[in-house]
């Protein structure tokens, strides 16, 4: 049997949601509360995301405090990230409330359509079922128990299991009994939510039949694994994995004329933020040859002092990756990475184009932790070479003067094809939760390029679309029916608007 | 090598569209049209989508008389799928120009967003790439080389690689040559389109990293081998596999009580057109025991006479399942499936529920051709209880009276979860091309629960989002400008409606 942790309430008077259950009873509640919850309508299922908020907000304190101890993060950014969490699962509130993403449509029957008579069709997003959650390391508030992946599954109607990461276990648990007890209060049906922990249970809850979605940050190994087992199921299902990016940022010669010292300051801040450990770190720097900054940089990374990393394998990692790098890799070590204190330093290499090429595979995978590479380049149509090589990530920055607009448009273009997220004299670092925000992008930085783990789309990845045919308007779904209990936004058809469309005779 | 057609076309003239090159070449020139395609304004991909319409509606004659002699299907039926093949094209091209598809959202910038200051993003759906369609037998026009796969990715900006299907190739180089000279004439780059024969050259397509998703419609046994290549790719991709589906119908007493006689008319009608050749073919009936309908459907069946099956290899796997069912299955044959001229009659064999249960996966497993198994049960609630032992299907139907609805929620609900479309006393044959349509559904039926094979959305397949950050006016995709010039809806999140979302301070 999978190693489970108690998720019990704080009130130890109260009945426990999945608490102390074995994981065959936790997949039975997730599976058994499917239809209950889905039903639930959109002001409760407000209440119960708010709920969640609040609670979080109130506990601050005992939660940044356990955070601190286990993910060496300081107090600030944990504060940070908290709100950040609790703004989000907001955010997931008000969409439910707005209904958008339900994508109501009804085809008004008509008996003139196009081949043939088309008959009173309905269509929706509809929750796909028991979602389980695999959590980050690198945030133990936004992207763990009741972080974005676990707001967008239950603001979509879908129970969740989440696998906590070991990183963080009991900061998970705290978490976890503080989401259970608030969804309960807000009507929740038993089974709405469970955290397990160990491998071996997340990897028999993904291989169970009873969960229908998986999602996952983390390694490319891992990941690969996991997308894998869900591949391999029986039923296979649904898996939202973001992996590895290398966040490439392309400099002009132009940029580094005027603002060069600009440019690697910024460079040297995102770089290091979080201690390196955000997906959208930017871990490849394009500078032409002779910009003359070397010394900004050393200087700007030796004035940051970086903190201990999130465990102790990703310091060992760390510490591998960057020798390996160090010592195979015909270039310069700019920064040398040194450990103080137990806390991995700022480093920096430096290659020249033809070594970049010859070892784009190794160069481009991504280091975690405060760890980057310069490639110098000689001609800026080395740029676009350099993009068509490189495989996917979250995010490709182009640092250039507005003038240049049209030597960067093939750039631009093809960027496009390579990152979820292209940014022209900026950061990746950062990451809006908005509706036009995607946290996305080609493999390996997700598993599934059509969708995005940050801002409200991420909604998308638990609904799938379900059509009714003549179904009585008291068998239909709310957001379904002519009267539109919920008052959900109806995308209505009408007969004549469709006078172009055509409908089989034959049928398929 | 693998093996490859020409796809020349009728104006031997003409430069040919991708003709006579080998399959690296014709990998390459999509690759190499990727951009250009994508780049082309709404009202240029319009035209292209109607050039094809307006062509294969003037060929017809000739284009009907090879699907005949290829596919052995009537000309009445061929005639009308031709027609849906272009109303499609046609609704395709109105969605190019409505725009709704690319989703355009663009965020103003916010200084006091949230927790943080929100910078320029603006997000948009962009072609994921080279599209590969593995066409399907059993639609040799709306299903195959210029069927809904090819409509809604080349609408998407994707250029398409058609692999034709081996039971009309003709046709499929007839149509592929129409194609690709109205795409030439319509200024598509060179390389937008080309077809491709031979298993060989579709699974080496499906395995280049040229290559940026694929679709098929056919068998699980295929489809399941295709998805594992696109899955274990160094690069994977999305692969949307429509595979087999059983699906159900549901009869209630007072169904058969008010109107037995027009129900089992019905579901030979339904499972028996197209000579039983539909994916949505309802193949299995649940029917009160003590129904007195047996003879009404031996009539009916015996009064229908089906043609031949699509391929020798369909007609000998159709007669290996139905012998192997008769022989295994402890029930009995209602209807004997004959030869008459090498044409299978329609066969039915009836069982009772505890067979049913003993023997779901063989039973539930889709017969292609006209074969169905009718489920006499005992109890109502045994009709919750098989739905329960289903594997999703593309649809899921019930017969029942209105004043019934109150015992009907839970099997509604259940039925949700199960199949892409739900019917209330109608036939799942017969599938209308509209807004609301939804052709997908749990595996097997699909290998992707969130997309959908036919109807307006079908376009999403071919689509991933893509966010800009501070990129400048001129270097942003059209639909993201401010000046709009596609005039692409866009959805503007101004500073003031944002001020409950949070953007963290920290990143990501």
């Amino acid at each position: 049997m999978a190693q489970l942790r108690q998720t019990g309430p704080s009130d130890t008077e109260r009945k426990p949601m999945n608490t102390g259950q074995d994981l065959d009873a936790i997949l039975q509640a997730a599976s058994d509360a499917k239809t209950a919850f889905r039903r639930q309508e959109p002001r409760t299922r407000y209440a119960q995301l708010a709920a969640i908020a609040d609670r979080l907000d109130s506990e601050a304190d005992a939660l940044v405090a356990m955070a601190m101890e286990e993910s060496h993060l300081p107090e600030g950014r944990l504060r940070g990230e908290l709100k950040r969490t609790t703004v989000q699962l907001r955010l997931f509130a008000e969409e439910v409330l707005r209904g958008d993403f339900v994508d109501a449509r009804i085809d008004q029957p008509d008996p003139d359509f196009g081949t043939g008579p088309r008959p009173d069709l309905r269509r929706m997003k509809t929750p796909l079922g028991v979602v389980l959650n695999f959590s980050a390391s690198n945030f133990p508030f936004a992207f763990s128990v009741a972080g974005g992946d676990t707001a967008s599954a239950l603001a979509a109607g879908c129970p969740v299991i989440v696998k906590a990461h070991q990183g963080h276990t009991r900061l998970s648990e705290m978490t976890a009994a503080i989401v259970s007890d608030a969804l309960q209060d807000t009507g929740a049906p038993e089974g709405t939510f469970a955290l397990i922990t160990g491998r071996e249970a997340g990897v028999e809850a993904l291989k169970d039949d009873r969960v229908d979605a998986a999602s996952f940050t983390g390694s490319v190994s891992a990941g690969l694994l996991l997308a894998g087992i869900a591949a391999d199921r029986p039923r296979p299902i649904p898996f939202y994995g973001e992996l590895g990016s290398i966040n490439p940022v392309f400099v002009t010669e132009s940029a580094v004329a005027s603002r060069g010292k600009d440019v690697i300051e910024g460079f040297a801040g995102s770089f290091t933020l979080g201690n390196g450990q955000f997906c959208t770190k930017p871990g490849l720097l394009f500078l032409p040859a002779g910009h003359g900054l070397d010394e900004t940089l050393v200087e700007k990374c030796r004035s940051i002092r970086t903190g201990q990393l999130l465990t102790d394998s990703i310091t060992s990692s760390f510490g591998e990756r960057t020798r390996s790098l160090e010592a195979d890799l015909p270039g310069r070590v700019l920064v040398q990475t040194v450990q103080i204190q137990g806390c991995p330093q700022p480093g920096v290499m430096k290659v020249d184009f033809p070594t970049f090429l010859e070892n784009v595979k190794n160069i481009s995978t991504e280091v975690f932790g405060p760890f980057a590479v310069i490639v110098e380049y000689t001609d800026p149509a080395q740029l676009l070479e350099a993009a068509r090589h490189l495989e996917g990530s979250l995010t490709a920055v182009v640092h250039a003067e507005k003038e240049e607009s049209e030597n960067l448009r093939d750039l631009v273009a093809l960027l496009q094809d390579k990152a979820g997220r292209v940014l022209f004299n900026d950061w990746p670092t950062g990451v809006s939760v908005t509706p036009a925000q995607h946290h996305g992008g080609p493999f390996p930085a997700t598993t599934n390029p059509l969708h995005t783990a940050v801002g409200t789309a991420a909604v998308e990845r638990f609904l799938r679309p379900v059509a009714f045919q003549n179904v009585p308007e008291d068998l239909l779904p709310e957001p379904l029916r002519t009267a539109n209990p919920w008052g959900i936004p109806q995308k209505v058809s009408t007969p004549g608007e469709s006078a172009a469309w055509g409908r089989s005779l034959a049928g398929r």
